[in-house]
């Protein structure tokens, strides 16, 4: 009788940290059931006395150092929840060198640095999970990487931020400004005090990187990804947007292009008939179009203490069998082609652009010169509404190469007439 | 150098065995590009001369024998795509005692014998892999196995049909009857000439008892599973629906109760801003709801045979990892608890009823008796059309136990001025 026992270290007791443990804490026997081995939380460490007091685990268990837990030869997985690039990078390469298989929730740091931690793990002939690092508890990083082996994916598209995906809905539903609705977001606990990562796009950029290297099996960069947030959509863009049938989301978008990988993240007007156009509130989705399934989507919560730790506890289950089963690494992977990068001017986009005007003879006809001349063909246009003395101008083009339209758009805001800072969103194709 | 070979037999040659050889001539570069290993199609079974021919691979690898894969040594995984109980089963246990791992996308099989091939591959420490089996192409299986490990599933809720979704969506989006819509899907190819297990729900059914082993890990019994096909849903019903903001949907439905598993396969109707409205046409979902995550949706194309393929070779590779790590069986799961089961009777539902009913003074009245009788009250009460001489209700009640409303119902039926042969359906709730 007698289970072989996998012990795990757990570095980092702050939101995450207590899902984790609190996770363990009501399910371990359940998930102690469903395997023929047992694993089981030894120690956590944190530099925080009453973060660690707060878990309600025995004292024995608990460590103001991290080493305790990365450098005991007893800890045989090592789940890393402190977030950001360092101490974090450090930790994980310390517990690989120390010959721990390593479980991680870091978006930030894997987007970063995820390929040369992995590249040590495989060295030490261990492995690195990092399911929940995109999507929380969406079962995503696992389905990609072993359900898609041997189909080709051409683009991923990701509400991957359920921060701003909470701030559109909410626009949207209760008539709100961007502003009142990252409020009452924060007022919730949807938004951080702080909500520059997710507002400005950052956070969808880090787990665009991540998927990106699992679903095109080339090397993505972060600082190759165009990023561009959500503070530039009003509310009338989304009051537009609903008339025209679509919805705004902001979408983290990878293309597997014949000329390199084209990266980007920027809010799109998405067609209600799409599958992401029903995600709402905080939940995040990640849509895969493929060419032998075509079309697949993974949805669920994207964040929160319970999905993420059931994520990390899931990863955990996997280090623990490959180690049952000595299984040292238990992927064999290869490792990631190089790959160009194609830059989002060279992309093809329709766009809605939503401008002030002055109501007088011949505007229009510049307006209509400009994009002429770029070849930009319109194939929508509203002009219903006065704001003042001025006419609100709605256009959507047709695809076009977003140099092009920008050339344009140069030209049109050289209109005295035109006022400046129009509203211009990318449309889903 | 050289790669360990991992060589892969498949009996059966129809439409999805040809997608599997299709899509391994398409990708097998693709796929071992992929892997520190390589796997080979060696041998392909079938006993229609014609088939194995238009699979265009050389006459050497074709056999019309099963058992010149079942039994060759040098196969090592083997992929069964005959469908139907026998030969099936016997092939795949002939698999097993001969040493190999086996790959099936056969659905009735695994809902029936499932359990005791699993048991008959964990005794030979091998194992037996069916992602294909249910919702084609969109992981699923694996996902529920691997990534639910540490959270605890109340409900799966599949639309599991593609048929069935198809005919729904056409009546809805179309206006169509239920056989028009048959016809149609029958016409492109999303419906069998002989539908009989798509319309009548038996093949949502097994896919449920699949689903409902693995998450609740208990063991299914397919002939515990209440089932009612889609013929009594009529397009008259889809569109009051619509009406009061519902969709109508063939779900596959499993819950793990103190008392035992509730499984049922039957028409509902599904809130519109639920997530599983929105899948359309041929597609398929499956909703889960859990105590950690809360909800999770997968979605994709539940069959055809590039995605199914797509699922068998994933699989093949999952086996040909545990072949090259020696990991016999890779899994080591425990058995599944033995566990009783809930009749419909038991459950509690909304339910809309829609009848005709002579018009004249009293009707309502011992109605409205005869489901206070039974403890059953009214959400809602429409009544706005005429038939002939007769007026049409529409009627959705409060939550009720089934048994009560059917009590209420035998009532109601026993009023003459009340025709025959309602429309009932359960509300998902």
């Amino acid at each position: 009788m007698g289970k072989k026992r996998v012990k795990v270290g757990l570095v980092g007791a702050g939101t995450i940290g207590k899902g984790v443990v609190d996770l363990y804490k009501r399910n371990s026997v359940l998930i102690n059931n469903k395997i023929d081995f047992e694993v089981t939380l030894e120690k956590v460490a944190d530099r925080d006395q009453d973060r660690l007091q707060a878990l309600g685990l025995e004292d024995k268990k608990l460590t103001t150092d991290a080493g305790d837990v990365l450098d005991d030869p007893e800890i045989d997985v090592v789940i890393e929840l402190i977030g950001g690039i360092e101490p974090a990078r450090g930790f994980i390469a310390r517990a690989l060198e120390n010959g721990k298989y390593v479980v991680t929730a870091n978006k930030d740091m894997m987007a970063r640095h995820g390929l040369e931690l992995i590249a040590l793990a495989r060295q030490k002939n261990l492995n690195l999970f990092y399911e929940a690092s995109v999507g929380g508890g969406i079962p995503l990083i696992r389905p990609l990487k072993h359900n898609l082996v041997a189909d080709r994916v051409s683009r991923v598209l990701g509400i991957v931020n359920g921060t701003t995906n909470y701030i559109f809905t909410h626009m949207a539903q209760d008539d709100l400004s961007l502003e009142e609705a990252l409020s009452e977001a924060q007022r919730l606990g949807f938004a951080e005090a702080d909500p520059t990562n997710d507002v400005e796009g950052l956070d969808a950029a880090y787990k665009l990187v991540i998927m990106a290297n699992l679903v095109f099996g080339k090397k993505a960069e972060f600082d190759r990804v165009y990023i561009e947030g959500i503070r530039g959509v009003t509310y009338e863009d989304i009051a537009y947007a609903r008339e025209i049938g679509y919805t705004i989301k902001l979408l983290a978008i990878g293309e597997d292009l014949p000329e390199g990988l084209a990266l980007r993240v920027h809010p799109a007007l998405v067609p209600l008939e799409h599958p992401l156009a029903s995600v709402r509130n905080e939940l995040n989705a990640v849509f895969i179009e493929s060419e032998a399934s075509r079309e697949l989507m993974f949805y669920g919560p994207g964040a929160g203490p319970m999905p993420t730790a059931a994520a990390v506890w899931s990863d955990v289950v996997e280090a623990a069998r490959c180690l049952h089963f000595n299984v040292a690494n238990g992927v064999v992977e290869k490792e990631l082609e190089e790959t160009g990068f194609v830059p989002v001017e060279a992309l093809e986009y329709r766009f809605y652009l939503r401008f002030l005007v002055e109501d007088r003879a011949g505007v229009f006809a510049s307006l209509a010169n400009a994009f002429a001349d770029e070849g930009v063909s319109l194939d929508m246009i509203i002009q219903k509404r006065r704001v003042g003395d001025l006419a609100e101008v709605v256009l959507v083009t047709h695809e076009v190469k977003e140099e092009a339209f920008r050339r344009a758009l140069g030209k049109i805001t050289d209109i005295s007439a035109i006022k400046p800072n129009p509203s211009i969103i990318r449309l889903l194709n």
